[in-house]
């Protein structure tokens, strides 16, 4: 996930995170629903109605907030505030909590005076604590602050050990010439990360002016280039929400087509920063794999063989041991439906060509164990067919995963 | 995996296996590729040219045996022996590999002076180890028994950690009245289990005489009741490969349609023994789940939403905590194309209904937290919109599976 990041004047921002972006302002609360007075609700203001865009789960039982803020969306694609709250995904709870993320959603909007997004993250199947979000939400205006970032961005974790935020500034053409402009996003997710962006939710912000059309083309583009080229456990969510907010028409700045190629841009790097975040915050990670699948027929065939090896328990279990066990990641793939030619398939790991033309070659094992066991070990793959090409990245299946996953609810 | 067992005369031998069946002898021979002496070379000689029939791994890059005896029994469906190696998969080992499996075939064929069967099981993409094989094969006259049915089924494990075989006498009409045969399997196979037949063999053998068609079908029908509904981690192996052999024409005894549906009963039986068995091994195993996913639009797509309960390693991780996080279950469904109807789901769990008509039902939790600690915990799903159905026994992930799975070559 490396774009050109030097050009355009795209300038990383050290510490940098959502409320980077001019005018926002936010708030980590701790409303009771995680014990110990963790932060549990994630406040942020935009300062004015923002031009809104987001990408939702196609899981087919999404929760009740995900359905509430589509149908939103669709309805008026504006935005001013977000509420967030961990540690109850309001998922799977039925006529109940659709009405709860309705009442939660009226109660910001309320406090708020204008048109807001609500988004929940957490365990699954349990009623949702309506009361402690609404009074969390009512403590709003007393605590924004455009330094919380970081609480706004630890409000929203569940088992991640670690928040996830960017932000840059970045040059863009305008009418009236060259300005620069901010980005920056949060994001939290861990497990239940697989392509269509499983348990994660992230907010991208801009102050550049683009438009309705441009966010949502925007969005998918960057969305395409990372949430959807990452793997932790093949599981997606109920609840995974990307949110687009950019600059709405008020903007002096109006952006040329290069302008608006430029905030594409700008918008992509964050989201590949949170991407990769993610994966490398993966359940349990002690190792991630960069797999790149080409010649294959096409993109999509690229794309199939990639996702199978990185969703083989097989692969990510010799990823954890650091075990090179490399006929796994040709067996995985021989399970897809993608075309290869068996005499031109070429496997690479860390560098270090283990398979060629059908036949294993002779190679020096400790070389092989020593690029087995780095913290990421890249891992390409020649179909031998043709020009398709995909790359994920996936994460070992380590003991921690399991554990953290065995005792998520109890 | 439960057939009408009572019925139709058909009675469990104790300790039965594979040599259970008259004429049959084998050997577990030692011939240096595992470690210490173990085990590693399984002999087999039915004492006389039998009927054969297989079916073979999915998986578009076969081990050598796999395409070598596919071919041969294309060509010529007779068996009097077979030998399967443990310890090296002569998987993905190119020409080489291929010509190994052909010398190791011919050796067997030329020692015996009958039509072979060669198998082998175990690490890929490691060359072969010919030689010894073949001097394993040379103590073939030697070491046959009649009572060495448990070593030969030690001698094609892996990382099971323990032998499966299974056999029965049952009663099926012929021509001249009803006579009882025998009939007797083994199996390996605990890692890579997945529908089609992910790293197992199996070898079912009975002195019913049925003929190759009736043999060929008898076996898909019994491959489909029993190891294509078991998934341990859904990754699908180069080599796996199940044998029936049968009673040849010489049998004096000609079997009616009753018959045949007799002899049917009796493999499909011995094939879910044997499934039942690599399931209950699967690698690091604690748990079983036994899936019945009900009122589908059909049948196969009942079997999607089973095998994607299955497959889900947040639904795994679960059963590994005894953690009745059930809303995984309901996800990993709704990731899946299978058509539902929200309204009208009902999701049970070792009998108490969690979620029914779109919401959760307020339940006993420590009832459900008991139902979900039991060895075999049971998930039923009904979607709610027509009459398919479909079963699946899959296994929980474990801190062992990892271990397993990260050491397996090391």
């Amino acid at each position: 996930m490396n774009s050109s990041t030097t050009t355009y004047g795209l300038h990383k921002l050290p510490g940098g995170d959502l409320l980077s972006v001019p005018g926002f302002t936010g708030a980590g609360v701790s409303c009771g629903i995680k014990p110990e007075g963790a932060l549990d609700l994630a406040l942020v203001d935009a300062g004015r109605e923002m031009v809104a865009s987001a990408m939702f789960t196609r899981n087919r039982l999404p929760a009740a907030p995900v359905l509430l803020c589509k149908a939103r969306l669709a309805q008026n694609p504006r935005i001013k505030t977000v509420a967030i709250n961990s540690g109850n995904a309001n998922a799977m709870t039925g006529v109940d909590g659709r009405e709860a993320a309705l009442q939660m959603l009226e109660t910001l909007e309320s406090e708020v005076g204008a048109p807001g997004f609500v988004m929940s993250t957490g365990v699954i199947g349990v009623p949702f604590p309506l009361e402690k979000v609404s009074q969390g939400i009512a403590a709003y205006g007393s605590t924004l602050r455009p330094t919380a970032g970081k609480d706004v961005a630890s409000a929203i974790m569940t088992t991640d050990t670690r928040m996830k935020t960017t932000a840059y500034t970045f040059q863009a053409e305008t009418a009236d010439g060259v300005h620069t402009f901010t980005v920056g996003a949060m994001a939290k997710g861990s497990g239940m990360i697989h392509p269509n962006m499983a348990t994660m939710i992230s907010i991208l912000a801009t102050d550049a002016p683009i438009g309705v059309d441009a966010s949502r083309s925007i969005l998918k583009s960057a969305v395409d280039a990372s949430f959807h080229r990452i793997s932790v456990d093949g599981d997606t969510s109920t609840n995974d929400t990307v949110l687009l907010l950019s600059e709405n028409e008020q903007s002096p700045h109006h952006l040329t087509a290069s302008g608006i190629a430029s905030v594409e841009r700008a918008v992509t790097q964050c989201a590949q920063d949170m991407a990769k975040a993610i994966v490398e915050d993966g359940e349990g990670v002690g190792r991630v794999a960069h797999i790149t699948v080409s010649g294959a027929k096409d993109d999509s065939q690229a794309r199939e063989a990639a996702q199978a090896i990185a969703l083989s328990s097989l692969v990510k279990t010799a990823l954890a041991g650091a075990d090179p066990n490399w006929g796994r990641i040709l067996a995985a793939m021989a399970n897809t439906q993608a075309d290869f030619a068996e005499d031109r398939l070429a496997l690479t790991l860390g560098g270090i060509t283990v398979f060629l033309e059908g036949r294993p070659l002779v190679v020096d094992q400790g070389q092989v164990d020593e690029a087995f066991s780095q913290k990421e070990v890249t891992i390409e793959l020649d179909l031998g067919v043709g020009k398709g090409q995909a790359e994920m990245y996936t994460t070992d299946l380590t003991h921690d995963y399991v554990t953290i996953n065995s005792e998520y609810t109890t």
